[in-house]
């Protein structure tokens, strides 16, 4: 199938966060971002490559029509997303309510139009390494949802034991073509031990966030799992800045999915990387040009002597390395970060020491 | 005594060098360089703090009158040099011949307007924590130049086993007042062990290269250890485009002080420090008002977490170091220099490869 009458693209890009600062801010979190190819030939500035969102827009060009599709982000950022909205509708939260509310909100939005429309859920922030390899899984999932009354989950095939996503445990039994399963449940991000566990046992998939089901489906779940959503939305008339502040926030997988029991899953295997921190960058070197003998360079050109494992973000500069090893160097406008690697998950607290001495740049 | 009528100042200032790249560059080197109290308290960025050379100058302020004072440097560096002369005279070397060309052309200039003229040559790039106990020797130095026909040196009593300096060896009897010896040896560079007997035996001095001598004594000196010069000077009749490429190009040191007998030293003990390299700022913390709980931050701000020991420069920026140690951190123009402390006699690598990738950086 090429663009589908009947399929609706809903970008969840609301979030924000601190473990790409300098370069991520308030204003302009990882969603945002590009982490473009460097343009080390000529030594100019790096070209402007597209940001994680636009890479997700052109993603779904030819399978969604650009009129039926939807960003949900926060005020905060809707001028900065509607600059690279490529056509889709911008929904602009009156306030950051998690998941939940954000895919009621848009599943309203899509069934005014066509409540048998199959809405395919997406954030606006990961990386597909083969974007071929999830069109096709995205076609056979939008099929199963157009055609059952599921609530569709795609699975990412687990590439290591990761503890900082939350997985999918899918029944034995294919219950069609392209290794379609029942999901048992959702779990929590689980320990090392269990997350070890899961990657040999074949029975779990990451869940990455990324959901089809046709709008009536996922509203009669709502209804069930999450009553009050139904009710908020007709008690405000679906004025969204009223309904909003009653709605539940909390994430559709805590809200819904865990309850209900007509879900199943898509295994994708499409070299998905949610791009989560500096240190995730290193796994995208190859695909982003940014292979150095220093270790790897986002931005920026680098000159090294003796110096390898680093992460080097320098955009319009050159770094000169000597000696250094493991470092995370990140230069973006008045700011120069240079962390220990194995430090990365800490860069949250020299933000939160910026936002008291510096509150500009964080 | 206050200003001297007969009192001419020498600044040697045409040294060239790669050991604050990138700060420094062949356009400006180490003596035009500010190594500037940071304003920390507004977050501004630092005013113009005076360089070196400005600092060298202003030590003689009340000692030399400013028409009493010539700066010799390249024509590379003329008009930077001219910028920072403060009313002293500029010579600009066709072409750089090591420090013996210079002072005897300088010698030349001052025997021109006063043969009995004591001259005063100094560096343009030392650092000197206490500078009226500076004045004072040079007081006691130059009135023993005035009345003796020696060859004056002011040798720095030593703070520690250095390797990187030469040393004079004194006799040990005190000719005079405030110290004076008779000077028995220039010592080259000496390895560890010896520079340790140096330190401990208490008849070494180091030789910082400032001297003290009437233009006529060390123009006789030259004529007696290095006679070519007078016959170059002779055949271009004073023209020193023509005079310089017949001179010899070598040290004063290795082709006058090293073969003369009639030397002589006064010790200083002035906080001085030659500047030599990143690591060397440590040292000066306190006085460039840089200590920081980071390390030593000589330019920009820095905010930090569990980071100690490195060196930081980045004016006009606020560096964020988490989790990182013994750092040189350096942003200056397009470059970023983030290099290991104990590689920092390695900075001449990089520049090397900067020059064959970047010159316009080097």
């Amino acid at each position: 199938m090429g663009e589908a009458e009947n399929l609706f693209l809903v970008i969840m890009a609301g979030g924000s966060g601190t473990r790409f600062w300098p370069k991520s801010t308030a204003r302009k979190p990882k969603q945002l971002l590009s982490f473009g190819k460097r343009d080390g030939e000529s030594g100019k500035a790096e070209s402007e490559s597209p940001s994680l969102l636009g890479m997700t827009l052109a993603r779904f060009d030819g399978i969604v029509p650009r009129d039926q599709r939807l960003i949900v982000t926060t005020k905060l950022l809707g001028d900065a997303v509607a600059g690279q909205a490529a056509g889709a509708t911008v929904l602009q939260e009156p306030q950051g309510r998690n998941t939940a509310p954000c895919i009621y909100w848009a599943a309203r939005e899509i069934a005014k139009r066509d409540p048998r429309g199959v809405m395919l859920v997406m954030p606006a922030d990961h990386y597909i390494a083969f974007p071929e390899r999830f069109r096709e899984t995205v076609r056979q999932a939008a099929r199963w949802a157009a055609t059952h009354d599921d609530l569709v989950a795609l699975g990412v095939k687990p590439a290591r034991p990761e503890t900082g996503y939350g997985y999918l445990r899918i029944a034995p039994g294919v219950l069609g073509e392209k290794g379609c399963r029942k999901v048992e449940a959702f779990v929590e991000k689980p320990a090392l031990e269990k997350a070890r566990e899961f990657v040999s046992s074949g029975r779990y998939l990451w869940n990455g966030g990324m959901f089809l089901w046709r709008a009536e489906v996922i509203l009669a779940a709502f209804d069930r799992h999450m009553p009050e959503m139904e009710k908020a939305w007709t008690q405000a008339q679906g004025e969204i800045g009223e309904a909003y502040p009653r709605m539940t926030a909390t994430s559709i997988d805590y809200g819904v999915m865990e309850k209900a029991d007509n879900v199943v899953s898509f295994p994708l295997d499409c070299g998905w990387d949610d791009v989560g921190s500096w240190t995730s960058l290193e796994g995208l070197a190859d695909a982003l040009g940014a292979r150095h003998e220093a270790g790897t360079v986002v931005g920026g050109e680098a000159l090294s002597i003796d110096a390898s494992g680093n992460i080097v973000d320098v955009p319009g500069k050159v770094a000169a390395l000597l000696g250094v090893k493991d470092l995370i160097i990140v230069q973006q406008g008045e700011v120069l970060l240079v962390a220990d690697k194995n430090r990365a998950q800490d860069i949250k607290l020299i933000v939160e020491q910026v936002k008291l001495q510096k509150p500009h740049l964080a």
